[in-house]
């Protein structure tokens, strides 16, 4: 199994993504990586070539950049040129810490879509952090590939949920919610009503109801599908309260005293444990599903650790089957025919 | 300044409700109330009647029931009743931490909109929490009264969030910003996009463009605008997420053995601090704006302290004439005129 790298992309590029994928490499006998980027930058980085090859690139594209002007333009980015690789078959998923446009553009535009998705949904593992719950993460997209959708796109994000749940996360049966702003069958939006409906009509999926964003990591399910507007801003909300949570805790200890500080070197085993919960690169990146191959984004600030999980996460896709799995689902369309034709 | 009390809504009422109407008329001598609810439970728990009546009613409206249907069929219930009395003029605000949905709907259709206002705001007052800010709390809206928005309701809660913010709040220029999916006044959907040139247009507005979900908490704005629908999943993810780092301290201190207990003692102050700060209650009740009259909700679960709170809030917006400002904006009417005909 061969895995395009984008060896350029990230705050932390080159290094960080040359580390992780050396541990990754290191681990994973049946790994391969190309690396595409700068040699000059990448190779001096590299302790041991062992089933890593460099492919030279002239273009980055930088963060800030119009995702799909950059791709377009660009030919020979390393964002461009990795999933060019996966789209020709020469490798068998895209890896990137770089501008996440440009990686979901890439996604759609080169390595493509599987046939009968309309829009592939950016999906997010998160923590369960509910203390006792028996499982540790959840999956949960749209999380901001599409600002507007449409009835069916959530129903497909059910069966893509599903499918990467009980293949790549191996939960049998998963149950499968709607993020919606209460409880009842009722609740909602028109969207949101009428996805209620397909969804439990949908014999396929163990389809438990809505669920509130307030109750995200507390475990009550494990595929939470959303219109990626609200998604992304419940995520972005959760994400920003817990980072405020510690910054208080931080600026209390260091306000406090001697007292504050002794209290945190005897609690400091109970914020490693919040904090290694919490700690969204330990479940792995964003992998952009409804796609031919997984293509896999990590946050720009990952180290090498968060870019060694990613790798490991991208693996599992590989031999689960789950792509194979999904793609043979959508080819019977019964999700896209009886709502429409697949645009 | 008198104000009618739902006596009988909440989880602790009329306990808790009594309890905290004592407290705020033994510290406001310029206030009166009017209790609405059941003689026979009310009136054995007060103390002391000085400014204090009790208006008795013979139905309760619980929190699952149906809210306009509630409102329509129960006239004699404590909320319909309280409502009517400011809509009389005998009572000069309304006060509830009964059923949400019908104390807004008393709200909207017994005391009645501002002319000039399409769909009144549920407004919370919300903690700004960063370290060393300035400023303690912001005004949001629309927290989840309308699940569906229009360009022109988000202008108009940009200035009924300008007008609270000044004149309760007493925040000068107060710095107005949209709730979005990104910092760049390209990003979002196309209301959002529609709304950034609506308020960045609006020169009674110091507009200062887009904020994040993940930012709320950090004092970039002292009114932060949005659709209800997106306000509600952000506003349910920030509390769930502090109520599950809560959660998750506790039960690590509670089986992190002696080390963690007394590193809790020592922390205390710290844990202390951080959890008055974060406690809503502090900052008062949900305000629904854009009414005739204040109409004020507290959390189900609020104790006599936060409807003491609460009533405080209450005393606030009658004696800063905020509701006076508003009417006297919108009869001038430019944000309606400018948009279409006021529905």
């Amino acid at each position: 199994m061969k895995i395009a790298v984008d060896a350029m992309g990230g705050d932390n590029a080159p290094q960080a993504i040359i580390e992780g994928v050396e541990q990754a490499r290191d681990q994973y006998p049946d790994l391969e990586f190309d690396l595409f980027g700068d040699p000059a930058k990448v190779k001096p980085l590299i302790k041991n070539n062992d089933r890593l090859t460099i492919k030279a690139t002239t273009e980055e594209i930088s963060m800030g950049e119009e995702p799909v002007r950059a791709i377009r333009k660009k030919k020979d980015s390393s964002i461009v040129r990795a999933a060019r690789a996966v789209k020709d078959g020469q490798a068998d998923a895209f890896f990137s810490a770089g501008n996440t446009g440009a990686v979901l553009a890439a996604g759609i535009f080169i390595v493509g879509r599987i046939k009968g998705i309309d829009r592939p949904g950016l999906t997010s593992i998160l923590p369960i952090t509910k203390p006792g719950a028996d499982r540790h993460s959840f999956v949960y997209l749209d999380s901001g590939a599409n600002a507007e959708s449409k009835e069916r796109n959530l129903v497909q994000y059910g069966y893509l949920g599903k499918f990467y749940a009980e293949n790549v996360l191996k939960v049998k049966n998963p149950r499968v919610a709607l993020l919606n702003n209460g409880a009842e069958e009722d609740k909602g939006d028109k969207l949101h009503k009428a996805v209620w409906q397909d969804l439990n009509a949908e014999e396929g999926l163990n389809f438990v109801g809505n669920i509130e964003s307030g109750d995200l990591l507390y475990g009550k399910a494990d595929v939470v599908v959303s219109d990626g507007w609200t998604a992304n801003a419940a995520l972005k909300a959760t994400e920003g309260t817990a980072r405020m949570l510690l910054t208080l805790i931080k600026s209390g200890i260091l306000n406090g005293g001697l007292r504050a500080k002794l209290g945190y070197l005897f609690l400091k085993p109970v914020f490693y444990q919040i904090g290694k919960k919490m700690d969204v690169s330990t479940y792995g990146g964003a992998v952009l599903l409804g796609l031919k191959a997984p293509v896999v984004k990590t946050h720009g600030a990952s180290d090498a650790k968060a870019v060694k999980n990613t790798i490991g996460q991208i693996r599992k896709m590989l031999t689960s089957g789950v792509i194979e799995k999904t793609v043979e689902f959508f080819s019977q369309a019964s999700v896209v025919d009886k709502q429409g034709k697949n645009e």
